[in-house]
């Protein structure tokens, strides 16, 4: 090669994330880039100049295979969006001479579609100035919202920690003799991915979640509270999953609805119960049924103990991909995964124009979330394959090692 | 041997309450037990004659394996609190009967302090009425809080959840370039022992959590607020482990005092957040820094997936050492666990009269606590065998496998 390449994370981050980062560090490494840059705190990061020099990480397989198995952002993440090109030309400029004295020639961003507006901007400036620095999108999120392509890295890894997680709360739910509700929150605020996850718990040795409520309906709480008081006369306890992002015909979301009264904390400071508390609440006082409220949290994004192994080998492939687009002159690109088959499952890489991925959301398709809020044996099928097999954790001293964050 | 013998769990789950019952029914059945029966639900299921002959079970290698790494109560459980003999001799003289007609010679026990009062009421009973019938308890308990045992089963496993688990929420909460808060709440009413284990996480590869409150020294929420606000002041984010039981001064939970004002939601009922929402919004409300709580809620107490190995051989030692103490005839006892040695770490079980156990709660002892909200390493090494190796889960299409639940 013919000079350096950079690297940065972006958005909330995965149990996978630092997979891609693998992938691109090692396939610019043995490509021949002679220095791989990491941006801290992605482009926010490098506007301060605050990068690290990766390259000796590269070449211990040790540290390789450790930052595989290391959750969230290795290199920290930012929440930052580049202004519009016309707006402010002077932030493109300060970036491309940044990237010019570092020699850079490739520039890769892993991150959802927010990010991958980085890239869109970027390599658009680039065209404009006529640079020659190829700049191309690496996917991942846990919501699964990205356009074009078939999933996204992160997602396998969180469906299935949200998957084991419900099984083992479902045996946890119906261990007393009178009926108990639990209602589970997951993230998702747009789309229902994440929730819909929760439905592959159900199989030879498990029952399953009883309802799954996904975003992209709307949730008629009447009728919740009428299915749940059905089923809870007959005697049986049950375990629901809710998406954080469910929301009632006026377009609030549930977590709203105590906004009506006063709740406000000591402080006079409103104060919002999750969707999940909410509505246990409601049931608890409504109908004197015993609940709890679970909220997954952080927790779908940072289990890298739990992570899939498809998962961690697609987010290692993608970042590869990129690297190799790159290298062979493609920019304003990001690494799409496309599914050959479902049964064997195979998949495969291919890139695909920025411009149609950035900030667009997939959400779950309509027709396959089922009138009796569960979802259809077509979407447990899409996400089953996307969970299978294990990379099992480093463990030193009873716990899952990681890669040590001597950069931060 | 002569006849059958009976088992129950009772109380909280814990992740390995089933591998003491796998312990109970394969010894039983080795030493010569004809049948082995499950009560349904604890005593109270026995009361309503609700029962499982689980001989077919014992006999299995595959199954006896799956139920070690199956969490939650396999045969449901209970919260029920036998009368006093002399208060209701009608219910004991019932059990009994139902007892004699199952040809039960020893009964077995598995739960925590409130549990182990049933086997002290029913030995107790068998002393007056002269009946042969073996009782003994099988000690288990996520909150380490029983008397006389070095610990309990069903803690070290928790711990190893815990202190996993707040390895992967660090690196998910120093990710961004601003300070931000985690606090993150952990069960234990009144006993410390889980929150304690959050300090595992430090290490080589991780920075560990920032402070930690147990419940056994009084909370002071200024001294926190000041804390708080000078790391905050210095661009640190931080991750705080908080026990659920934490109290100040006046004796009020941290979760109550949001009860001071206006704390209501839609149906007019009071809503109590959880300690760590009600300092996270603190936090936010008067430092303006970002926050977020996090619950780990039942997770920590159904996590077979992430299960401590010496854990599970202890809990199916103890139920094994339960059989052989009341085969060798004896009753009224509680077997409990010696630590021989630290490094290399060895226990072996005794057993212990229940009257010096029932009902008795065992704190973390002060000193083990520091001044700067901290524990110390007698603390930790103290836990740290506990957590050690694994059990890997058997994976059946990328989930991990429980015991059929066919008895519910």
């Amino acid at each position: 090669m013919f000079g350096n390449v950079i690297v940065g994370q972006s958005g909330g981050p995965t149990a996978v994330i630092n997979a891609s980062l693998a992938g691109v560090i090692k396939t610019a490494r043995d490509r021949g880039a002679e220095k791989v840059y990491g941006m801290r705190h992605g482009i926010k990061g490098l506007l301060d100049h605050n990068y690290v020099d990766l390259s000796e990480l590269a070449d211990s397989d040790m540290e390789i295979d450790l930052l595989k198995r290391t959750p969230s952002s290795y290199l920290g993440s930012c929440r930052f969006k580049l202004p519009e090109i016309s707006d402010d030309r002077e932030t493109y400029e300060k970036i491309f001479k940044i990237l010019d004295e570092l020699n850079i020639k490739c520039f890769f961003y892993i991150g959802g579609n927010d990010s991958m507006d980085t890239i869109k901007k970027l390599s658009d400036y680039a065209l404009i100035i006529n640079s020659d620095i190829k700049f191309m999108g690496v996917p991942k999120t846990i919501d699964n919202d990205l356009a074009v392509t078939d999933h996204t890295p992160g997602y396998g890894s969180a469906a299935k920690f949200i998957a084991s997680t419900m099984k083992e709360i479902i045996r946890d739910g119906l261990v007393y003799d009178y009926p108990t509700i639990t209602i589970v929150e997951i993230m998702g605020r747009n789309a229902g991915w994440l929730t819909a996850a929760a439905a592959l718990s159900k199989g030879e040795d498990c029952e399953g979640v009883d309802m799954l409520f996904l975003p992209e309906k709307v949730f008629d709480i009447d009728h919740f509270m009428s299915r749940v008081k059905e089923q809870a006369e007959s005697g049986k306890s049950m375990v629901i999953a809710i998406s954080e992002g469910i929301r009632v015909m006026d377009g609030r979301y549930v977590f709203e609805l105590s906004d009506h009264v006063e709740f406000v904390d000591a402080f006079g400071h409103k104060q919002l119960a999750g969707s999940a508390k909410f509505l246990a609440n409601k049931i608890g006082a409504e109908l004197g049924i015993k609940t709890r409220a679970i909220e997954l949290s952080t927790l779908q994004r940072c289990a890298a103990h739990m992570a899939s192994r498809t998962d961690i080998t697609e987010a290692y492939n993608v970042g590869g991909a990129a690297v190799k687009a790159a290298f062979d002159g493609e920019s304003g690109k990001v690494v799409v995964i496309k599914r050959i088959s479902d049964d064997p499952y195979m998949s495969i890489t291919e890139t695909h124009d920025v411009h149609q991925i950035a900030n667009v959301e997939k959400k779950v398709p309509l027709e396959w979330i089922t009138e009796d809020d569960f979802v259809t044996d077509d979407l447990i099928h899409y996400i089953r394959p996307l969970i299978q097999a294990e990379l099992s954790p480093i463990m030193i001293n009873g716990l899952p090692r990681h890669l040590n964050c001597d950069l931060r």
